[in-house]
């Protein structure tokens, strides 16, 4: 009987604890899951015989390596930041580990320690990273095996809510972590359009948008999701003339939220002064020079050129950010005290339902003709308990353990499912379980030099 | 016979060296100058017997400790970041420290062992910071004296060329290091305007600038300088209403350099792809959309909204960015690539003399009438060694090294200057320097609501 440590029981681990509950007998599996609320992990671990939920605190180094010791594997939906700490102890104890988050590079460098231990540390395995690499992997992979040349790859994804649902002027509701969001693009981008290298600063970022169209769907918008020129090492593509990849909103949430981001509202990096007793209207105020002969929707109407009757005033006087409520939490910096007026707000009501959507393009020769791939991904969440984002971020970690579990992925060292070897099965079974893309293909003219 | 250590011999030492090199007899001392490149510090030690030269590594463990012990003073006018490794050894070998760099939060943490080992490590006694807290805290503290109460200060410095030396476009050239120039106002400002807190981020800094007038030169302009709130503690100034220090520069400067803070080129977070081989026209198109229709300086007028014609855009075609010069350096981030651009054309001229602007404005009550006194401070450079910098960084520096040396001063732990016994005679040797402060007061309406 094999044991599966899960860390982390948050939004995102629903669908991934469920999926080993559903088969736990089948697979002759403990599954042990430890948050840092005990209450949390027993929630989601109710009427299980095989599971066991447990108070867990990442800092506490002996607790650490304990349950680390006691597991063949281990899962952690923890902060990306706490991953190291994981990872040390799974190396120390020879125990697999699955992650849903961007390798950073203190896990890079863990690679030879990790393949001397005989262990694999997969990273990336969620939805966007996670789905997206392996989806694009996999089209990369077929397009190059009939001998066509790739020339352009943008992909791009989006945490948002289903269709029906998005019943507020943003069309934007929180689907996933609130803070994330609000500090959502601050390294800016960088990407290659048609041969020349782009940079994108984050003050800039909401303002450079793209339209993409989602079959059934309708257009969206898509800013520039940070550094896409490492995606050439990564998905072995060299010689692209376009590589973009971007984060999806619906229609004029990017103009919106960039107001935010002009005034300076989203910055995490200093505390503001008595966030306790300031209201909304002082907050924005803070951040437009001293004026008192007009009132403060004038002057922020004047200062980012803003018309009084626009879509986009309406969209933040919706947020209620020109009233005087207080804030009433001290020790702020301004990302949370925006978050905290976002989150009366933007919270999933009972009954709303999320969608993720996904849009990789690829345009290849074939010979004389550049073609153009559509692959499209969408999935709707069941309720507010199991979303869009808990099934495509839970489900491709859950299956990618399973299979290293039962030895059908022998990987050793610090890796990403760009490997046919994790991505063949992974897609397979996620397609079973609805997770699928929709292609179409188009042929284009040679010269799209778009303008 | 005492021994001061100088660590950094740097143009910002020239003035600091000088003074200590025309009392060395007097005052009975040895000199020892230690620098990274050793020919820089024997450059400036020549012909002086009391002086020694030496190749000095900050890294070198060993021969800091070495040079710390052997020393009574220890002058570090090396990069801010380097000064805890000094301090540590200064603490551990009881030796008096002296800096004219902001004391960051390591520096100030080691104000109990500093104490305890009986030595003082007094920082920010350049010019900004520097002479900005001796002149200020002596006006505040003549102003209190007096039982008057303080309502608003601003203070404002700028290291600029002098007048008859300012021949381009800009109005500007490097006075000093042309990095921090680049990266200057990266953090953005925070002060206090007639009660309110203001807050401005990086990408709006450039565009909220006040105007002063500088009695004999005329008008300047002046942008937020850092956290203007953190000196409410420094200067015991806690009921004031208006709150701000700023860095000068001449008009028409702050709209231009904005140019390069939209486009995102003064970004030092990631390093750009072949710059070795870009030219500085592809440089700046780097920072906008892909558009082969129009010209890049089409694209940069229509992206940022400024008239083709216009004085900004000559600006930037005097600096040559519109040209297909290669930059010629590989590895470098936007920052580094605008820096080597601008070296090119900012750098002072064989015979160019600089000038240091500082500008305080003290505002109280007295009685029931406001009035406001003006102290402002402007010192022009001999020539391009002895400029202005060096000499209102150096001297107010070694001044306080002196008294420190003879026991005039004998404060213990971390301080700034904003103690009169160390302003005092600080001020009063300076402007026998002949750096000295004119000041002018005028009664204002109770009402200045600034609009």
């Amino acid at each position: 009987m094999k044991t599966i440590l899960i860390l982390g029981a948050g939004l995102s681990s629903n669908m991934l604890i469920h999926y080993f509950i559903e088969r736990a007998a089948k697979l002759n599996i403990k599954i042990r899951v430890g948050d840092k609320s005990h209450a949390t992990a027993a929630a989601k671990t109710e009427n299980c015989p095989q599971c066991s939920a447990f108070e867990f605190d990442i800092y506490n180094d002996i607790q650490c390596n304990k349950e680390v010791a006691k597991a063949d594997l281990v899962i952690s939906m923890l902060p990306a930041r706490m991953h190291p700490l994981v990872a040390r102890a799974c190396i120390k104890h020879g125990r697999n580990m699955i992650t849903a988050s961007y390798a950073g590079s203190e896990i890079k460098e863990m690679d030879f320690e990790a393949r001397k231990n005989g262990i694999v540390i997969m990273n990336e395995c969620g939805v966007d990273p996670g789905i997206d690499h392996m989806s694009a992997m996999q089209m990369i992979n077929n397009i190059g095996a009939k001998g066509y040349e790739m020339i352009a790859f943008e992909s791009s994804t989006g945490g948002l809510v289903a269709p029906g649902f998005e019943n507020n002027p943003w069309q934007y509701k929180f689907t996933w972590n609130p803070r994330n969001v609000v500090l959502a693009g601050q390294d800016g981008a960088r990407f290659l359009h048609n041969g020349k290298f782009k940079y994108i600063p984050y003050h800039k970022l909401f303002n450079r948008t793209e339209t993409i169209h989602v079959p059934g769907l309708g257009e969206f918008e898509v800013y520039g999701n940070r550094d896409s020129l490492t995606y050439r090492d990564t998905y072995k593509l060299h010689h692209l003339e376009t590589m973009f990849r971007g984060t999806i909103r619906r229609p004029g949430f990017c103009e919106a939220w960039n107001i935010f981001v002009q005034l300076g509202a989203t910055d995490d990096s200093y505390v503001m002064e008595d966030t306790e007793n300031m209201t909304c209207r002082e907050f924005i105020n803070s951040f437009m020079a001293y004026r008192v002969d007009i009132p403060v929707e004038e002057k922020l109407s004047l200062y980012l050129g803003i018309p009084l009757n626009s879509s986009m005033m309406g969209r933040l006087q919706w947020l209620g950010i020109f009233e005087d409520t207080k804030i009433g939490k001290p020790g702020l910096t301004p990302a949370k005290v925006l978050q905290t007026i976002l989150e009366k707000k933007w919270s999933l009501e009972s009954g709303d339902k999320d969608m993720i959507v996904m849009q990789h393009q690829f345009d290849y020769m074939d010979g004389e003709l550049r073609k153009k791939i559509y692959s499209t991904m969408t999935h709707i969440g069941k309720d507010s308990y199991n979303t869009a984002m808990a099934a495509t971020v839970g489900l491709p970690v859950a299956i990618t353990a399973r299979l290293i579990l039962e030895g059908k992925i022998n990987l050793k060292g610090v890796h990403l499912p760009v490997i046919p070897e994790v991505y063949e099965p992974v897609l397979k079974e996620l397609e079973q379980l609805g997770i699928r893309f929709v292609e179409e293909e188009v042929v284009i003219p040679r010269d799209i030099s778009s303008v």
